[in-house]
């Protein structure tokens, strides 16, 4: 932490940075230039301090971070790529994992239908919502409880692992006995009474990126999980919220190397919320591959025309086929498999 | 709602879609024009529905809402404006009332001197935070249930009443028990079961914006608590998300005068998050005032260096005491009081 | 267009929007709901038409727009992909073509040894920037027409096209004689002066989105030069401002079905600019080619370390090489070849 | 500007990198973290000097810019108010000075009644575009150069100073022959060309902010102007592309406090570009005021249903009247006059 004294601050203002660095347990160089001072913060913990402890004070003009504030997750604290396992599937390796199905579950016919076609297509996982977070309160909100049910009844017929959204804290246990990967959607990305529960549960999580948090927000919300001893984490990347309006979100593709580069966990990617329209869900879904990302989630539903949620966006299961022979030979162009 | 065929949709095609709007108990009317059709959907509820339905359809080039996705938030629901009354004090009319204190409650001391100190200055609400939302689980978390005794014990003795703010959907009951405001905080503007939870505890709520959301979603999020029968709701503006790094965040003054024209609800500001340093907080607490905010929410800590929690936007008692006073001016410039 | 009255607009106010559309030459059809009247304008340019036209009128709430602004760029209008032929190069057919160079032309020997590598390589266009464009009034400006006599050397001895930015609307004969395609920077997108002078040269034109225009507004400027009789467009896409800062910008990957099914024209990315670090360059390349993109734009430098301009998202030689290898069969794996 | 080494970077790394400065002509100084080395550059001018030149270097993770890029513009350079002196107006003083008129010239009758109107309220400066920058090739581009004889007609006869918008770096000459302000748009904010030529001609410039700039950049900007020689810059903030889509721009309030801070510039507001609807104006002018904006420019238009361009955003002259009398109550409440 690097803080930038004011042109002119007395050597008492100096003094005060110091001794609080000091009764910090951190180390201090100052740095004398010809018209500032610049104090240089040293320690092993100063990602996890506030800016604002040394901006406060008399005399600072402004504190510049250089650790980052996450810790757990980084490349740093870890070198080798982790590897979730889930069912036997293993994300993070060498397979790129597709997991697909309903945006919601409707109805065990729909969850059926949809989860035979993307199986035989090759995809590893099941994907449906029970509980869906709405912005309307007057939308469709999901079976919930009767969905969960669906959802482990699929998951035993079909020898397929599921992931579902928890959107409450408190059902976290609930949700974890039909599903084999807690969801913690784009909105919950910072509720971090949800993201404490999931990390005590221990189980394999898929944590979306807040659709406006910076990656570093992103793991250091990640760090939540991992602090509480839950190392089975999956990033993914489902697109922010920028200024262009031909897509519902911009998938940020550039998240996918940028990861890579600074942490140890998989990170997968959902085109389906970026680009809310199905016809342009296979390229971002190639583009994907191509990048590195260790998986995909895409939405498929039998009859996209009568979904109750976010139809627009799903595929049908002959589109979901075709994009999956496309994935498996780009797959093979960067040294992977489906 | 508009929706747009494709050039050369086929009669089948208009057809399914003016099927679907009579099946949804809308009317339909065909514009034909030279190149395309267009069918509008006429009906009470278009607001409501998903553009998803119709976009979904084959021939259906894309679909436009013409009616706003809330309703019992808005000023066509109900013209007059709503005044929120919380113990005497009244949010909505020609008072201005500023609501101020420490952003995390740390101990009583603090506690008493930033309440004694802002209630002297003129600030009718005394604000605190017993539990924080953090973005990383290293930082400190709030006092928690002892900080809601202490903001209970402040609130007896100021003979204040206290906003404070719920993040656990299951705590709204033990909040609401010392809090005679709750406080929803931006990053939980779309938890939905927290929304609906403080919705039926009737009590009034404080509901700030996601720091990400347009003003469309605020409002659509805060009729999740109309819906449960809350019309005790006040909105909270306090700095969007954009590219700009000057700021913590860029505080959206054009959210006042488009908030009185869309909604009846009373409007307030944040200036202290959206600022993120305490110099800045004077020149946007005027500007709010000016553009018609039916209060402020400004933090206060008696000793800024030594807070633990977002000291750097905190204001002296001296300062908002001076702060205060050039508020009055404004007030009364505008027709109102503080 | 979709003109939305206000709840309890007047007769004559309905009847002054009709009148003022039937002056402009327009159809309209008017659909009366419960509670409003919608106006549909009816008429083969609403795309060209201000919504202000209408939305200045007494008793109108809102104007919708369903038409596009731009016209001669897009689909409908010709439905056939173009290609745009520079040297011999064809871009938008079954090659992905990469242009690749220095992003200042430095020396004879630099740009040498970059376009030597580069065509090695694969690439097929040289890139190079004479005239820079740079936020600071103290840095490196380029070597100007110096820089230009050595982009027309180079173009000679290595018999490759050469593309460079043109910044001023009265250097495009200048330009001209040096490169055989012209960029138009990002910051230049909504240059209107510039756009109409290389318009109408009918030169093959390179122009960047500006990184803060939606698509809609990129293709709209493309109207420009087609307006002026200049067919020879490619569309670049660089990556646009957002809240992220892990990047210089954000690539936005769905530009490309997005453009694809919008426009006729070819469109290519620059990752260098978007990524600004070099490290980042070839996940975005590659995953530029697997959803459809028609080129590559690709900073290369014989010395990054030395660079002048852009130094650390430059790829070395040896990098760009091994690449061209990834990126030729990512190419195979979408039917395309480079 | 500080360079943070890799962890377990080599002796030889560092020496590379204080090398490097001291061939620039910095002072360096090692801070040896436990895990990391952090070389500090120490001099008067890191600001302009790019982070790329060291972020390049073997060993190097993150260069991080202490001092600001602009220089010329800062309060550091200049601690004094600035104050722009036109035709007797004082731009930067006690009085807060209001430019209204017309978004673009249409007519001789409609400048002389926008112009006598705003007169009478007690505007000072006459607001007129002659040159317009339109997004479509098919839209009204202005009258140019009669618009400027107008332009400088009314100037005479109403005795007021005029601002108005140049375009091309090689129209400054001419534009300066009927204006006194010469405005660059905010597309234009970084075309160095046209900032290069305007900065030469010493006229009084009216800097608007890029909509996608930070107010770094355009700080930056304004430099090109000072570096030339021109003194006289008043910057324009007229809101900034946001998520955000019920008004045309987001304003951006906090950068008034901002740019106090960081600059001896005066700043004042452009309230109409950003809202793009005339009922939201009057609240943005009024907490422009309040913030401490040393200015105005409003668009005002004797008849806006019959505007050109931008009639929405456009007050009547009776608006405008009655605007002008809110906003003398504020000044005063501020401490100031209009």
């Amino acid at each position: 932490m690097i803080v930038e004294m004011k042109t002119g601050a007395s050597q008492e203002e100096i003094d005060t940075v110091v001794q609080r660095a000091t009764s910090l347990g951190l180390d201090t160089q100052l740095n004398l230039g010809t018209d500032k001072t610049v104090v240089a913060l040293l320690g092993s913990n100063t990602g996890q301090l506030s800016t604002d402890t040394f901006a406060v004070l008399p005399g600072v003009e402004s504190v510049t971070r250089i650790m980052k504030p996450y810790k757990l997750v980084s490349r740093e604290f870890k070198t080798a790529d982790s590897i979730v396992s889930v069912g036997g599937v293993e994300i993070g390796g060498k397979r790129v994992v597709v997991m697909a199905g309903p945006c919601a579950v409707e109805s065990e016919e729909q969850l059926m239908k949809a989860g035979k076609a993307v199986k035989e297509s090759g995809a590893s996982i099941l994907r449906g919502g029970a509980f869906k977070p709405r912005t309307s309160p007057f939308s469709f909100h999901g079976l919930e409880e009767v969905g969960l049910e669906l959802l482990a009844r699929a998951r035993e017929r079909l020898d397929m692992p599921v992931v579902t959204e928890v959107v409450d804290p408190h059902d976290v246990d609930l949700v974890a006995k039909s599903a084999d990967i807690l969801q913690i959607g784009s909105r919950n990305m910072q509720n971090f009474a949800l993201l404490t529960n999931v990390g005590r549960s221990k189980r394999p999580v898929l944590l979306k990126r807040g659709f406006s948090c910076t990656i570093t927000e992103w793991l250091t919300a990640a760090d939540y999980l991992l602090a509480e001893g839950n190392n089975q984490v999956i990033l993914c990347e489902r697109g922010i919220r920028t200024f262009e309006d031909s897509t519902r979100f911009s998938l940020d593709i550039s998240a996918v190397p940028v990861i890579k580069r600074a942490s140890h966990l998989p990170v997968i990617i959902d085109p389906s919320h970026a680009a809310g329209h199905y016809s342009l869900v296979p390229a971002i879904a190639r583009a994907a591959v191509a990048a590195g990302a260790d998986g995909l989630l895409i939405e498929v539903h039998p009859n996209p025309k009568e979904a109750l949620v976010d139809g627009l966006q799903s595929l049908t299961p002959s589109d979901f086929a075709r994009l999956m022979e496309e994935l498996k030979l780009i797959a093979r162009a960067v040294g992977r498999y489906i």
